[in-house]
């Protein structure tokens, strides 16, 4: 909205950064809920469940929800929180593999396309964490599990959607081999996520990490270590851009 | 344009792999020429200077101008790289700061901008790397370079720019804060790219990359340290798409 | 003490090692405790209590608090230490979330401000932690939470207490940027904390210390990881001797 | 200044953002001289000669001085850009060891004092470095070298210096232990500088930088490996106020 | 032999270890050079040229040949080097790219088949290493260069080749991936050879290391960065064993 | 099947990726099952248990078998799987020590032999599963553990067997020295195994990783760490090729 | 023995070797029990217990004696696997901090002596560990902990112990700071023991490993993080030889 | 000689570390040579010439000359330091090999014999280095050189000298596999001293270090990558001791 106006000229470059200095957050003691990302940023602030007391979270989704969200998305939290979250909001909702809870009140219109893509069952988490925050955010999501590179020809009935996407997520672990393949075939952005499981080499994690990032396939930016959360965040306003 | 016609329904997905394998190349001994990349991903395939003699890039720009390539650009390419290139082709261009060389035949029509800006002087190379790749695909940049996170002020120029992108890169080495306080700040996605310069503690561009790979700020993906190609080429995807 | 009799020239430098050999300790068999720490270095020593059994820091406190000490600090203790040494030691405090425990007989008179913030709810542990120390060692300080780059308009609250500090503490995890971002703004000596929460990249806490360590904003110095009394310890004395 | 004001209430917290962002700077097209730092952290932004030309450098400090800075110190010169400097003004001085060249017009009066003590000859040009700027933001500094632990009675001489200190420094590579036995004696907070220099297991200075951080004695903080600079800059300003 | 005696039971264990330490070698001072390696293990000892002056390197040369060796390689062997020793056995062969020098006087009868791909030109000169050595061990070898994932495509060429195989060797550097496709296609045994070139985030050859090493392409083990002698000994054994 | 018909030239090799892309599997939601692997590269399909819950895992097995496989093995299953697995299938057998479950139905013909070897008894779970993995791909396995450098004249009771077979694998932890040795002794492949136990310096299996890939010994290629699937499948291959 | 056979002249060094591998051994299936080892090193050999089940210890124990070992000692054992051996052999003893359990039937009569001290109570596991082994290779030992540089002072009455010993051990985790002081002191070999508690950076121990082998004090050696097994084993040699 | 003063009861230990701090010492500015180490830890001070100019190694060697010294050692020294320091000192020596050059004018008399071997050619000048150590400290040396595991028959020759020696010396680089071999095989003290040589996965010489740190030889102990300097040290003391 700010640097809209920037943009427009309505605002000198000076001034925005003064009124940016004034905008509103809500003080909890423990954490300063800031209730005007969605409108500076088009994404509410979500909610790292992992490190907080479920009565913490609780409460900042409260916060969040009185400050105006539009949805609320709690990632990275246990059974207790979620169903803490569950208790306290009713319309919420949760997925237990995700490791998600959330309340949407009001989600913007879905604009844009992203497919998602796993190399294994085991990246399955991350995958549909990236998911949920990107339906949130306002885009429509496919999703196609486990057709890493050990079989590439798992990955024909993938097409189809690969093509139609507005942005490609790759979810894989291991050696990350899924990226750089995808990243060669198709047109559109492609955001990797490594994920952590697996042994042998993986390192946590840094083995697909860093085959991504070294990738010879130009198109393909990464995010953190099993971050569905940003990885769904980026491809939702790469999505939404493309189709606006 | 295959996966288009996968997507128009017009080629089964399992036929289109098959003809993906059809697709020609040039076989130069040394190299494999994908002289088809350009119709597969919208972007010609590009030539890595580094470890290459000034005798085998001339050739591969050669093979992919025949090709038809609308452009070829050489990155990592030293002087006597770029000399050779320009000799062999007379209407190339060369940036020493950047160390690219490319010849621009037959450009796509300039859609999108992207914002690109550097937290010090010494990111420079690699942000105009980016830019001039970036301007290869068909889009608009920006540049403000040298506007860090120790003196904070100096954004302010660049907030208009920001405001307006329709995909935001940040080239930022030592600690890559810059990254951050703009992925907080911008509704656009953001690239960003870790620069090796730097000292104390920086560990060769390790320390900024995992220090964006592991901001807050949602919205943000990376790319390979120093790897201002990468960038250049998906913020021009994200961008390109767009505003089409 | 001895050092500044070295200084005022009472005492000769060779004899000041001397007499540094002949300071008194206790030894428990498993450990040996410097009661003279206080009157060295003007901070008594403190238990790490991670490690230890309950009886063994039981009788550590008491050894020092016997030995003369002003106050006894216990920290990194869990639940059954912090009620062991409650249980022997009656004026006993703890507060749970910084894992600490402590006895506060003679506190020096409250000299300077240390100004602490953190970046996120998770850092307040640690953040407490360096806040008990240095209270404990004689001086005021303020505590800021949450107020992490991705959305700094929270900073802005903070900013007086920044201003009028002798010393600020940040502590961060993730990407730390929190820390170049007030080193950029204030002119007292900073000090900063990294911490070891967080996912995707932040490595257990190295990617914030080597992002603060190769932090392009001059003034700032950096403490262990998770290391909340080390930073209270040297902020303290920074503040006590600025307001001296 | 700015906070100073806010501090005293003259102005408010979210107006002082809003000023922070009308500072002033000036624009060299590859760089952005922040002019304004001396007035906002009393010391002037200094230059990194490493990855510039002698041209540009010489362009940035002109622009620093026009801006009105007392000093301007150039750190990690070669000799090439040393000569320019000295060349383009003929008030420079140079030291070779330290490879800094720098203009002091006008210092602040020096108060305070500060100890650099390193624990080998080859430590000597990070000492200097860090004496250099700690001197041109008008601070004493008193300098011994060469007092390892190899010998620990070298540091008898060192003693009434390490005792007058408002603050101390120890540069230290190898195994970095000086820094935790001066760490360990004095009441004055400790900034340790680990150096790069020496081979077996020193890891480029990493060893020295995790062994200070993982240091025993508490009032201890780190700056980067071979950043003098760093360690000059909060040195003085922790003796400076210490003696105001 | 000795270990077949052991086989057919002419040999008893224990003394098998027994002749083992009888076994000739000659003894040049600064090295012992292991005349009996090709008798016991059907492949002469080789010589690394690295860290070895062009006189060491000769005369060992000359030792192996005047110990009856079938051939002698010198690997990573500068320009002088291989000059040196082409003087002084004229019967010498050299390939520049590889950095290898050597005398083939009595090859076995070439068994069996290799085939050799790399992803990129840069890893021609490991690949042709591995060639070399593979064909002096007695074993036919196909290359195939540059057929990296980016456009797979390229790989259908190869296609014949791999299929006809007794073993495959893949030189990939950056991301590695096109071990892992390769490790998917074909039944025979593969061996990787991951590379230091390329940049970004190859980290000198670690990246394509641990990626071929967490490959989920079962069948697939590794050799060392840069190790083409590794991979073209263990290859040769397996494809002349294959075919025998 | 397929790339022996192109070895023969009966298929065109475009047209092989093209049939590739029309590969048979099955799709269980959560899992893509490639039922074809067996016919491809002549091993089935195996599961890891790891990740995955005991339904999942049962799912699989039954949808492999469904699929025709001969055989399906189950890897790194704790209690709760094996026992699921072996209630569903009722020929299935486990392994406790390996954490292996399999059923065999329909076994190839065994062919070549493999020796396997092992440091120390905490390397028995990784050596077994490779046994147990290589048998069921067709090939006579034998085994000989805890024959570690540090008393090596253990190594002699296994020298028969290592001069017999095809293939031989090692398994080692810490400094995994044993590879070296045996590498330096026998004329047959050898594949290297790290195993993660181990403390002192073993860095969970990484030592001897970089161990096995450092050492002199050519002839030896290495897998992943703990990898005795990966070591099972590429031993059998070798062997029972050699035997053909 | 055998090698001081070789010593005199007695036995030629090829023979040696030779009847090195007719030594016993004891084949318990999961385990060879080198029964040799006191013969040929002086020291027999001894049980790691972490890793194997209390049965398996206790089979080896058994064997070990069985075979005639003077004394077997089990290392990182826990309470299951301690009371296991103390059950099966009635004269075994056991030190629950060191986690260790042995069997002392005849001792070598103890010659030289080894001052082991410790920089702090959590090394004193550590320390303990190596303290029983030395005693069990039959040599005098003397114990003081908890002495760590950050009050030096605490030294001093370990002063006569160290300026006595034939050898010296030093345990020390953190900055490992200590074993480079008593290396700048004494005269006698040291053996540094790295230990892995602690927190900060001091890296599950890399930290004090690395420190110690970067140390300036010539004359010090170093064993694995938490070896105090190796430490007690090498001091001993070291003190009996020099007591011979 | 005061530790032994101590040792007699003739010295208080607390009035030890006073008479310590009054030890002599050269203050050179640049350098604080330590004249009395010979006295205190019968091993004169010696120079490494790495990061100093020829002028300051000669000013030093002087002072160590003046100050009495037996003799002084300069390790790591380039051709022209070797020279400076044969023009100021005409009895200088040098090994260009190991880079060292030295002055002896008073050895202490010989006394046991240290063994010293090395696994290949490119250990010599790390293992060379050692030996002029060892000797310059009053012990007997013997070297054999590239024994390597790979061909381990070459280490029958070097039994007899194994079996003599009062301490053995293993150089080795690459998987460092030669001192796990040694260790199982002698009943001296070995030292372990791991080189930066190789390729491949030697990792600078960490990949040796951490094997012989992981190694399952007991009565091994390591020095720093290359510091054949600190390994002749301890086993000159080892070997002087056992033969008092």
């Amino acid at each position: 909205m700010l640097l809209e106006a920037v943009r427009r000229g309505d605002v000198e470059p000076r001034t925005a950064l003064e009124r940016f200095s004034a905008l509103p957050f809500r003080d909890l003691g423990f954490a300063r809920v800031d209730v005007h990302r969605e409108v500076r940023q088009e994404a509410p602030e979500a909610v790292l469940g992992e490190g907080k007391s479920p009565e913490q979270v609780t409460a900042i989704v409260r916060a969040l929800l009185e400050g105006g969200a539009g949805s609320v998305l709690v990632t990275r939290a246990d059974a207790a929180t979620r169903g803490a979250v569950r208790s306290a909001e009713t319309e919420a909702h949760e997925d237990e593999r995700a490791r998600c809870v959330w309340v949407a009140r009001s989600l913007p219109e879905a604009r844009g396309t992203v497919a998602m893509v796993s190399a294994g069952t085991s990246d399955g988490a991350v995958l549909h964490e990236a998911r949920i925050r990107a339906e949130l955010l306002g885009t429509s999501v496919t999703v196609q599990e486990d057709i890493g590179v050990a079989g590439l020809h798992r990955l024909a009935a993938a097409l189809p959607e690969l093509a139609a996407a507005d942005c490609v997520v790759v979810a894989a672990g291991m050696d990350g081999a899924l990226a750089s393949v995808v990243g060669g075939l198709v047109a559109a952005p492609v955001i990797g996520v490594p994920t952590s499981g697996g042994y042998g080499a993986s390192r946590g994690g840094e083995t697909p990490l860093f085959a991504m990032l070294a990738s010879c396939a130009a198109g393909l930016a990464v995010v953190g270590i099993d971050d569905g959360f940003g990885a769904g965040t980026i491809a939702a306003r790469i999505a939404r851009s493309a189709a606006a």
